[in-house]
């Protein structure tokens, strides 16, 4: 069995890597060799969550799990408040094949479905950039979209403005000048991302201009919202899981106020997978909610494997 | 993070280890200070089984799953066919501390409920100990079964009388006579242990004596059933859980039947940690339903990492 430590994550798996993996994994859950299991979600007391995200990709080879969960008094340890560890067993004989760092490739794996849905529902000549959220994933969420089109500028709004100057000096490591502005600026934005773990909407419709594509990329539990719910019924709407989407999703306030279907919701990995449409005028709105799903994190930990057998990294040990 | 190879555990947790560990974490869970989670199980395609159990155990400080499953195709490559291993977390960081081997913890953890319910609820001059079954987990329960009554004899029954002389050598091995029988026999039995993973009922209620304890193993799931639902309504029903006996028990038959309530079945721990009465009387019936829960599996997976500190065994790695 192979060990990755965290402290190896940085340097095996790039932005360019984890946008393949995950790309991949959503292709294979578009054409049904790969499915994702019940969540475990538990709260332990103190502010603290834990639980599991699990599945299984048939064709990718890959079965696992990661356990997760948030730790609020880790800080004062010098640890983070978020722990992960992706686990990978042989899916033919259930022998355990890895056990991986999950914090990084957890940002990693956001970032990068975000990044794909930009990549496949922008318009091509996306040149504003929006950001809603400076917290610690908005800058993978920076790095990753950069990746995908070439950005002339970068708008951001926090609900803080003092975290902005961080966002500000990533862009600018990206060459990109940066404006921190108020929401309803956000009408400049070609696309915009929002990660945030906010109870209730930032991001109005009347914020968000005809054209603009939407990675919504912090709702993954009940009770958090960060656009208006009428947004969606504006929208194209796509998702990673559908399921996941209506239950614990950005759409789970539209389709609760009967503004949208679950039916009218499509899978990005059937875009990826050639199976329905992405962007089909420059004039729609098209949005992706993105939950985060255990495949996604099998995906990105399968590439950490791939690329440390590669260089001879991690450790092997007897189980 | 300690790692223990599934090869260490023989020589690490002793079969008194694992009734201690299982004792321990039932009366956590009858005080409330230790959960279980949902439990995760998924058909995989070919006969794969492969899901996790995990919880947490506030007392004991002990967060964590065991991942595992069934894999049938197994036997031909040499490997076991049940594979699975137990990951423990620290529940106040969630940083990982130990990947402990499962498939001998599994086999020990589920012989020492059995054992810890006829410790507790069979009667003191129990004298012959009736196994129904004769699997690779029967050896397991006879041994750990021999650890809390000085049995005079055994008797068993299997569907495939072939299997027996394994199980005769197993009491040879504890110095105690065996005579392979028919299930009327089972008359005889002060004690009973029914491992089999049987789809209907082989024991009946016509085959047991007033008296007697009985401990039904085998049934983790939906659509399996040992006993006649007939015994449980004649019984003192006992569990690990009562949620999952009703549920995946040996209880489902008898409760779907309207033969028994869930709230008149009591939790062991709950007569481990004193809150309730074992054995009432000499002529009562009493049934312990084991379906196996993951908080067992974080218990003996605890001991043996108490017992591989102490004797320095194991690998540590950063992680």
């Amino acid at each position: 069995m192979l060990i990755i430590p965290e402290a190896l994550i940085a340097g095996l798996v790039s932005e360019v890597d984890a946008l393949a993996a995950v790309s991949d994994c959503f292709a294979s859950m578009a054409r049904g060799g790969a499915r994702n299991f019940p969540v475990v979600r538990e709260a332990l007391g103190q502010g603290r969550q834990y639980g599991f995200k699990s599945g299984i990709d048939v064709s990718g080879g890959m079965l696992g799990l990661k356990s997760g969960g948030y730790f609020p008094a880790n800080m004062e340890r010098g640890l983070t408040n978020h722990q992960s560890t992706v686990f990978l067993f042989d899916p033919d004989s259930g022998v355990p094949v890895a056990m991986v760092g999950g914090n990084l490739l957890t940002a990693l794996r956001t970032a990068a479905a975000s990044a794909l849905s930009i990549d496949l529902l922008a318009r091509r000549d996306a040149k504003v950039l929006g950001i809603v959220g400076a917290g610690h994933q908005a800058a993978f969420q920076l790095r990753a979209a950069a990746r995908v089109r070439p950005w002339e500028k970068v708008i951001g709004w926090n609900l803080h403005p003092e975290m902005l100057p961080k966002l500000a000096a990533v862009a600018a490591g990206l060459g990109l000048p940066f404006e921190a502005v108020g929401l309803e600026r956000m009408v400049d934005a070609d696309a915009i991302i929002t990660i945030t773990s906010s109870p209730a909407a930032s991001l109005m419709a009347a914020h968000v201009s005809a054209g603009t594509h939407l990675a919504c990329m912090g709702t993954d539990t009940k009770g958090k919202q960060e656009v208006e719910a009428a947004l969606l019924a504006k929208a194209r709407v796509f998702t990673d899981e559908v399921a996941q989407s209506v239950m614990i999703g950005e759409a789970q306030h539209a389709v609760a106020a009967g503004l949208i279907e679950a039916g009218a919701i499509t899978p990005l990995g059937d875009v990826v997978a050639g199976m329905q449409s992405g962007r089909q005028s420059d004039g729609e709105i098209t949005l992706f909610d993105g939950t985060g799903v255990g495949l996604q994190d099998l995906a990105v930990a399968g590439m950490a494997v791939k690329r440390a057998r590669e260089r001879g990294l991690g450790f092997t040990v007897e189980v």
